[in-house]
């Protein structure tokens, strides 16, 4: 799998990739990501790369052009499963989403910037759009960080057993249940015993009771959810 | 306004901060932001600041001592209005969310990594638990970028005319009309030519109706909200 990432600002994406999980994973060659540099497919020698918005006071939006040929030089390397725009208006990324790419093959992720791209670009373009919820962000950038680590972390093998995403929330629409750690009693406050008994059976059933209760409480439109299920 | 964020793996966020929008607001004085590492707290010179989940076959949890003491180091400093866990199964963080923690004051946030951090932190220290969405990401920080990105954009002064917070999604639970620059046909694509009229009321008219349009058929839910206001 190979992840393809367009933007404006390619230095706001420097940290995220090289780091923990997503930085060994490259290292293992599950997964390529490369970020391009929007500005390096200029129209001019200034490196102009957005322009003013027609009918609007202000903002900047960024140009078909551009955009265009550095989709176009990446199409010519290699096919691709989606070119996803990262948009507040797009589809609500969600762990199912996540499951989905996961099993795909290349992505390109194209991140605006400012007031967005300009719309024909959408239209001739881009096959999926995401947003990562609703608020509004500087960018696409942080976005498409989000997309590449929750999609590379569900590849198989970048996870090991200490990380491993088996219990984590969302996968069967509850949230996961409370966790705890040495010490078994912490000025006052101590670990629930039942975690504490070797009892597998008990404490897998003290978990699933936790992760109900939770998603009751807490997200009672995702309980809806796994009732309809089960 | 300051945001301390308190991380295991600091460098996951040298990028965001460090950029764009958000290094111009600090250069301005109009906010801090600071990344502290959590090893710097580790509970012995192995630099341990996690360990093995009770009752868990997997996945690592951080434990209470090395965040207690930075919280702690923070707090005799300055007082802050919000403690925030970043966390899958926290208050989905939206628009509104981000308008108020931006009338705020300070702010520490703690990213969980792997599975997450001993929950008796979260129940001693923490005063709001935020989810950026409903999926599973190696760790908070890619949130804590999100959250802090989100809300300092919104603080006066941070955003010139260009990059105007104005005609945002979600500000009104509408989300944006389609934009477009130059060139006026591209490809045999045009603009819509009442953008290129000059007329105001017209413009405005017209981009009122295509936030709705976008709004009823992309996000159903978000129109009943905004028709149940206005």
């Amino acid at each position: 799998m190979r992840i393809d990432i367009i933007t404006c600002v390619p230095k706001l994406l420097e940290g995220p990739f090289s780091h923990s999980i997503l930085k060994r994973a490259q290292d293992n060659g599950l997964v390529e990501i490369a970020v391009h540099d929007l500005r390096k497919y200029a129209i001019n020698k200034h490196g102009q790369i957005d322009d003013y918005a027609y009918g609007y006071g202000a903002g900047m939006v960024l140009m078909i052009e551009p955009i265009e040929r550095c989709i176009n030089d990446l199409k010519a390397e290699r096919t691709y499963d989606e070119i996803i725009y990262m948009t507040p208006d797009g589809e609500v990324f969600n762990q199912q989403t996540a499951n989905q790419l996961s099993l795909g093959g290349n992505l390109i992720i194209l991140c605006g910037h400012y007031k967005g791209v300009d719309e024909r670009i959408r239209e001739k373009f881009i096959t999926k759009e995401i947003s990562v919820g609703d608020y509004v962000l500087t960018g696409g950038e942080l976005g498409a960080a989000i997309v590449a680590d929750a999609v590379v972390r569900l590849i198989p093998g970048v996870m090991n057993d200490e990380t491993s995403a088996l219990s984590d929330s969302f996968q069967d629409d509850l949230l996961a249940p409370p966790v705890y750690t040495r010490p078994a009693e912490y000025d006052g406050m101590k670990v629930p015993d039942v975690l504490l008994s070797g009892h597998e059976a008990k404490i897998a059933e003290w978990r699933f009771e936790k992760s109900i209760e939770r998603t009751k409480e807490r997200r009672p439109d995702l309980y809806e959810k796994f009732k309809k299920k089960y």
